[in-house]
């Protein structure tokens, strides 16, 4: 059952059904419950009280939430609202109520939280029956409790598991009206209303097909099984397994990225374990060379050293991997691996464990533990798509979990509904804290007055758009014309990554696709010296094109502007936005400067000083800029980037990132508030080779050399230019 | 000598300079060293070495700072640059060096140390007598080593405490020299060149008498310490016991504020520890009922549950109770009174003592301790001025520290060269961060590229302006006409405080000066009640005059803008500057809305959204502005504001401030994001009493009920109204 059956045969789905009826009448005889929770699970877990701390305070936590429940009135009410408005949450009030009641039922054995939960199955059945579309069901699929279909997945896979708590308790009676009014409609609902979204390969399709499955465990019904592990064809090509398969690359990076993951990690663990509980033959903790374990790897290494998901794509920047999603990955990876220690770390942060048998067998190792290893972040790439191909993303890190300067470069594919024109983009952390940032999303999370909590407009016409981003913007139009089919047709090309040694790690990547007629080559080392106070970021941008084109790059700063080396003309006392659409109608113009040699723009963040230093010349721009144009409800942060312009055919960014000084108002001490550099040229810009020279104090004299074409890590590279001999070996070399 | 020398008495006087003449003759017999680190200190200290952690870790780092300079060639450069700039650090670096070298040459007898100090010094003696004004001397009284005075006295109050750890060890002919050509001439030049300076009553003059002061204990030089102690004029009218007279309040309040407070306490504190040495019959810690310790605990009660100083006035928002400067405070204090275990709480954030004897008995004490008790901040009040009659700062609380809810009002004198035109603002906390701020100043301290490191242009056009505060601006010009002279003169009227009532605390006070012709009376109450989340403010802000104006009151909210419940018209695409001066240049017009009913304004920060509901009706506008305006060097943070603007002659502003919901991005759970409070009312403004209505959600109907003129707590108060009877006791008054 491990294999693949995108390319179906029907032998092999005959066998599946076959081995599925032999193993469901096996599991029949499985005591309830059995699905995330077992019967095993809860004696242990009995035999336990007491005695391990985390899960002790899991328990009573969701004991004082159920009691709280317990005092209240069963509400519940006709849906009306959408996200953050009173109907909608309180249906996600009820499920979370009954899922835990649940939970309680079995371990405590107290009737009234079976009564509880029978008592509220009771009103959903006389109301579930009498719903169509949602009032408020807009743009995305109308489900018919919550506006979205997504909240009523939800709902279904935590009541299921609330049902499968009490299901022997229940009368047949009971169990009859809850499969005929709600279990058999709402999947029914699910599986040929939104037959679409069921054969998504998508998170929301990973929600749909997990909430009918389980049921179809738990009201042992196989075509709900099967359908959910293999598509409604039952040939594989969508469902659980192929999502497995197509969504994660095969170094289990998630397509959608790192916010979206921690999302779609929910759903998967939670089926796995249901899976695993259910049919163990089908071995799901092993399936794709342990694509489970490598998905929970890499959703941890896509976050900075303060826990946030690197907020590539739609995001919201408030996401941390202490978010309650991750609790269940956390606890099955663990559990069904190899104890993994560095994951008490986010055990211990999370303070919460799952009130499961891996939930408990993770609190106890806690706390046997005298002391947990620190949680390792490290330089990585991962592939994009199923097979590795769509390009990556390359992550660069330098320094402890304390204060570590992180680099990340996105060169993969577009990255499905939440992806955005970003192609080459880049963001750049240290002190804890973004400094080159990427906006992420423009959506307040179940904020019922900001467009009830959904996606802004202005997430489409601003923060998806190219100029959004850190990456180079032609004649002011997005990448792919701002169409998310064209972008999703194509990827960007891995080109190098080398992480090998600590004080020069680099990576680079291409994009021939997003503008007709232009190709793209974006590198970035981070280099280490002696003579700075801590690695800086050497970026090089460079652009062929037979035509001349505007060529804009944008730096979002995070901080305060300090210093700028050249003069600039301010607009003071009225200001008007850059452009009228791809974005620029959202910032507004502040000012225009007109470089003559390397520019030099300072700001201040924290404890120090940052500045870009970029082979500006006569016949550049520099803006600068801030977002919050065009943009009557206020709903976009006012936050401020710089852009470079230039008007060429081929031409080539060079920029050094430089963090630099000391800024201690605490201490009224302040150092180095100048950059170091203050010479960046290009020595040359030639189809196979690419030469930069950086200059500046304590006699920093570097050249930073790139083979264009041939990324053969063992080639030695030699070329003479102007008298002068430049000699490296691999892709990207530096010469100090 | 307790008492005070304001009015001369030339018999005290005399009498003061023969108890001088004869304590230091028995001081002659004291051993050196004898100013803040005393001998018998040095004998405790070399006891304790290796069993005090916190002392221990504090010497180290003196070592390890010491030993690092002694490995660099000493270099000793000719002023050049402003603070930040090379020469100015560098200076400031060898007062630091040689000052720990002193104590670590005393503690550990090696003769190294000495061997730095001599040399920096005999550097110093060849530099000192070549210099005259400094380059970069502008604006503020210039030094000579350094561009203001203020450092150089800085440096000498350091460098003669390394003086005089080695001044029995050096030759009488290196003595001679260092007298001759550095502390002879630097005294001269501050008691004579910079007399006025020498006699302010102003923070910059106690580092100048602290360090003349401190230089005539060691050099034996009794003209030094008198005139440092009692003024040039030896009249008791200025030096150090007249600061400690006039800076302070009866109740130990710094008048310019919570910010300089910090700075001024530290040159009071070194200097009351050399007195305390040198003269204790001078009970230097006793002086003015012990006004050195209400000092310290003004400075602390002042300060945020972060730590931060509450910035009214020229502050800098990132000083913390943590600034070095007030180590010293809190171990003098700690030992010479009662041994507060609270004030541990701040010495072990601090994680250093100073190296003397109460240093060290503070790290024994923390050594010691079990539990520290947690540090008590209280709804208090402050007077300001000598006698405590110039108003004063008002601030109430609710909650424990993990959380906890901060109003400010400040309602005193304008706080000489560093105070703002911002009587009767308020400032509000919650969440451990800022709701409602005050600007502060504009200002990077230290950092060359912005203007040296001083007060910027836009302190004085806008920081200091009315319009950059929470109060109300009349006909769009700063109160006093901007100018400082005039503030000066008079101050705010202290009117109620109460806070004996936790669910009902409540400030009130008067400005009568501020607009000719104009009378305001604020009245503040911070109201909990179990139908709101948290605690709400209630802000009553009444203005009486016989001409109409216009009255604009700002909100400078923190966080992202939600919600009106009214229509604005928003400036999309260009935007101006609202006015021409008085700060409103630097304020752009986003949004102009006309509410025709109780307007509703809401925001996110953090974990909850607030919101001001203010009895707005046809008539008045709102304004949504946001700072930037007329900034050509990107000097002012852009943050937002709301002001609401009346025309009008009586006039109240009667407004609500909730905080309210819950906001969980990373549970996805949203809660009440909308205010409870829907309808404020004026229900009568008249000279005797002012009342408001309040209604919202879950029935809430409250009457605030003010007594203008009469404000015995113990007055009974009783009137009828449109048929309805009012009715309470004290000042202020609440009915639900």
């Amino acid at each position: 059952m491990k294999q693949r059956l995108i390319n179906s045969n029907k032998i092999i789905i005959v066998f599946a059904l076959l081995l599925w009826a032999f193993s469901n009448e096996s599991n029949a005889q499985a005591e309830s419950p059995n699905l995330v929770l077992t019967f095993e699970a809860v004696k242990e877990i009995q035999a336990s009280i007491g005695s391990v701390p985390l899960f002790d305070k899991s328990l009573e936590s969701a004991k004082s939430f159920v009691e709280n429940a317990l005092k209240n009135p069963i509400e519940v009410p006709v849906p009306a609202d959408a996200g953050g408005g009173y109907t909608h949450e309180k249906h996600k009030q009820n499920y979370n109520e009954m899922y835990q009641a649940g939970i309680l039922f079995q371990i405590t054995g107290e009737e009234k939280y079976g009564i509880f939960i029978k008592n509220m199955l009771d009103q959903y059945a006389e109301l579930y029956p009498t719903l169509s579309a949602h009032p408020q069901g807009k743009r995305q699929t109308p489900g018919r409790l919550f506006w979205q279909t997504l909240n009523e997945n939800v709902w279904l896979l935590h009541t299921i598991q609330a049902y499968d708590c009490i299901q022997e308790w229940l009368s047949p009676k009971d169990r009859q009206n809850y499969i005929d009014n709600i279990f058999t409609p709402m999947v029914k609902f699910f599986m040929i209303d939104c037959s679409q979204s069921f054969n998504l390969i998508h998170n929301h399709g990973t929600w749909m097909v997990a909430s009918v499955g389980m049921t179809g465990y738990v009201l042992g019904n196989q075509d709900y099984v099967q359908k959910a592990l293999y598509g409604s064809d039952l040939d594989g090509k969508s469902g659980y397994l192929a999502q497995l398969d197509e969504l994660f690359s095969p170094s289990g990076y998630y397509t959608e990225g790192g916010y979206y993951v921690r999302y779609a990690l929910w759903p998967f663990f939670i089926f796995a374990e249901a899976i695993h509980n259910n049919e163990i033959d089908l071995k799901i903790y092993e399936y794709r060379d342990q694509i489970l374990r490598k998905a929970l790897y890499s959703a941890l290494q896509v976050t900075y050293t303060n826990g946030a998901f690197i907020p590539i794509n739609d995001a919201i920047k408030e996401k941390t991997w202490l978010s309650r999603e991750l609790i269940f990955a956390t606890n099955f990876v663990f559990a069904h691996y190899n104890q993994d220690a560095e994951l008490l770390n986010l055990v211990k942060l999370q303070d919460e464990v799952s009130l499961t048998g891996p939930g408990l067998e993770v609190a106890k190792a806690l706390d046997d533990i005298s002391e947990i290893p620190a949680f390792t972040w490290k330089s990585i790439e991962f592939t994009d798509g199923p097979k590795g191909d769509w390009g990556g993303v390359g992550i660069i890190r330098s320094g402890d979990n304390s204060d570590q300067e992180t680099l990340v470069m996105k060169y993969g594919s577009h990255g499905l509904s939440h992806g955005h024109f970003d192609k080459l983009t880049y963001l750049f952390y240290d002190q804890s804290r973004e400094i080159i940032q990427d906006y992420g999303s423009a959506r307040f999370l179940n904020v019922e007055q900001k467009f009830g909590g959904r996606y802004l407009d202005e997430n489409d016409s601003f923060a998806k758009q190219t100029v959004a981003h850190n990456t180079v913007v032609v004649d002011e139009k997005s990448q792919f014309d701002g169409i998310r089919d064209k972008s999703q047709e194509s990827h960007s090309i891995r080109y190098a990554f080398s992480a090998q040694d600590e004080q020069f790690q680099f990576m680079s990547a291409k994009e021939k696709n997003a503008y007709k007629g232009v190709k793209m080559h974006r590198t970035m080392a981070m280099v280490n010296d002696e003579k700075l106070y801590r690695p800086v970021i050497i970026d090089v941008f460079r652009i062929e094109s037979d035509q001349k084109h505007t060529y804009d790059l944008p730096f979002y700063y995070k901080g305060h502007f300090i210093y700028s080396n050249f003069e600039y003309e301010a607009f003071t006392k009225t200001k008007s936005v850059i452009g009228e659409d791809s974005g620029y109608q959202h910032l507004w113009k502040e000012a225009i400067g007109k470089p003559d040699k390397t520019a030099q723009l300072t700001w201040w963040n924290g404890k120090r000083f940052y500045s870009i230093v970029s082979n500006t010349s006569t016949g550049n721009e520099i803006y600068f800029a801030r977002i919050g144009g065009s943009d009557p409800d206020f709903n976009l942060r006012n936050e401020p980037v710089f852009i470079i312009r230039a008007r060429a055919d081929n031409y080539v960014f060079a920029s050094v990132l430089e963090p630099h000084g000391i800024f201690d108002p605490i201490a009224e001490f302040t150092k180095d508030s100048y950059s170091s550099f203050e010479n960046v040229q290009v020595i040359l810009n030639a189809e196979d080779y690419t030469i930069i020279n950086l200059k500046g104090k304590n006699n920093i004299d570097w050249n930073l050399m790139i083979s264009n074409e041939d990324n053969n890590p063992e080639s030695e590279h030699k070329i003479t230019f102007n008298n002068v001999v430049y000699e490296w070996k691999g892709t990207v070399g530096i010469k100090k």
